[in-house]
Formats: C-alpha cells, structure tokens, sequence
C-alpha cells in the first residue's frame, strides 16, 4: 500500500459517504476496518478497490466493493485451492454503474438491481462508471492472496 | 400456501416498498419471482416470511429476507446433506430490527447494521421488531425443502 495518510483517510470517507447513499449501514469497527488496495501500482485514481468485508468463512463470503469515478480492479483470476474449485463470485451493483470484462464474455454492464456471476478461475477485470460503484460481492470463501493478477507488478 | 391472492399481492407491495427503503433495487422478474412463504399454519400476520433470492448455487446463496411488524420465522434447523454440513448462514439486519433465537445463545437483537452466524444443524427462530424488518442472508447453498422445523405441522 503505497497511499499517503491523507489519501487514505479521504478514500475512506468517501467511501463511507457511498454507503450511506446506498443504505448501507456499517459499524465504527468496520469503517475502520475498511480494506484499500491500490494493488501496488500507486494509480490510486486508475486503479484501486476498497472493500468492506462482511463475512468471510471457510464456506462462504460478502462484501461490499466500493469504486470511485472510472477506477478499475485489474484483471486477475480465483485459481483452485486445496482441491477446492477456485472462488465463484456473484456481483450485484447497488448504486452507480460497473463495466465488468469476464474471459468469454462480451462487456456487461451492470447498473443497480443487475447482477452477473463469475465462474472459479475465470479471468476478470471490472471498472466503476462515472459516477462510481457499490458492488456486493456474495462469494465462496475469500482468499485475496492467492489471487493471480495478469500483471506481475501488482502485489495484493 | 394457504394465502388468497388479494392478501398475497400485498404482501408483495408492502415488501417492495420495505425494500426500496432499505435501499435495494430489485428488476420486475425478482419482485415477481418473490418467494412468500406462509409455513402453511394460515396465520400469516403473527408467522410468515418474504424472499427475494439473489443467488444460489452449490456452493453459496444470498437472499434478503422480509418481515413485516412482529412476524416470525418459526424455529427450525439446517441439517447435513450429502456429506456436507448443514447450512450456514449469517444475518444482517439492513432496516428495523429483528430479535433472533439461537440454541446456545440467548437472545440477539440485531437492529441496522449489525450481523450473526448461525451455525449448521442449529436450532433458530427469529421475530421482526414493531418496524418489521429487512436481513440480508449470505450463506451457503439454500435448500429450504430440507430445513427441519420444530413443529410438524409446518410445510415449507
């Protein structure tokens, strides 16, 4: 995580400010515990996702995904783990709008009340509109470090 | 499903409008697709439960549960299939509140915000507050034919 304690704050307050607007309710504990990944590429504006993670269990997880203004989760792929298919995710957009690039798939577009799932090991990038993006991931279990990223820079 | 249509068409309205509240939009298909159930005891105000099923595959499951004021999910259990544990589910309450009872713990009030796992193969009932409210359930597979209820008279 190359984000100074400015930008981080200031991502974090924004993005609660997303949530609300989405009717999300969040405790302190979880606006603190908010996850920012820049994916060490320090293009913050370009390339960045903030998560808020429900629950994250050896079965099952949810999040939300929050994006600003046309920032992008670079492509990568949830490879199988353990003898387990990799991660199977559902995305749902809850506000603004979201341009999800799925391997086989021609684009889709996502906006409020549409959904799309991502079968394990497929690869997959997706970017927020121009309003932004909230997101809820429902998911297998999360294992962001075992994540395979198309780009060899990115460190997750 | 014992209700007559009138009743079960506003049912369907009032849990619309609960869910545009809570902040979640739903396409027509899923407000048409919304799953009603009254446990066939024919006493939907105090026992009855609305559905909106966003995903569910073999692997995980997530569906925003409706209640109106008072309403109650009658106590039931989420047992092994197929070599596979039980379902897991976890609870998080978006608007009102809901009052959860689960075996070994005693009684959890969840108001906006605030969230629970149940474990599987554990005995749960839960009651909405005077508001009624909306939970998000993240779990894995849902197999609602196969829940145990406590009382033998309920048909899911």
């Amino acid at each position: 995580m190359s984000l100074d304690p400015e930008t981080l704050q200031a991502a974090r307050q924004q993005a609660r400010d997303m949530l609300v607007c989405a009717g999300v309710t969040m405790t302190d504990q979880e606006f603190h515990a908010l996850d920012i990944a820049d994916f060490a590429l320090g293009d913050w504006t370009q390339t960045g996702l903030i998560e808020l993670v429900y629950v994250n269990t050896k079965r099952c997880c949810a999040k939300e995904l929050v994006l600003f203004s046309g920032q992008t989760c670079p492509e990568h792929r949830h490879p199988p783990v353990a003898g387990e298919p990799g991660k199977e995710e559902t995305f749902r957009c809850r506000t603004g709008s979201v341009h999800l690039h799925v391997e086989g798939h021609a684009e889709i577009v996502l906006r409020p009340g549409e959904q799309f799932t991502i079968m394990p090991d497929t690869l997959h990038w997706f970017q927020a509109g121009a309003d932004g993006a909230i997101v809820t991931e429902f998911s297998t279990r999360s294992r962001d470090e075992l994540d395979v990223f198309t780009d060899p820079q990115i460190v997750r």
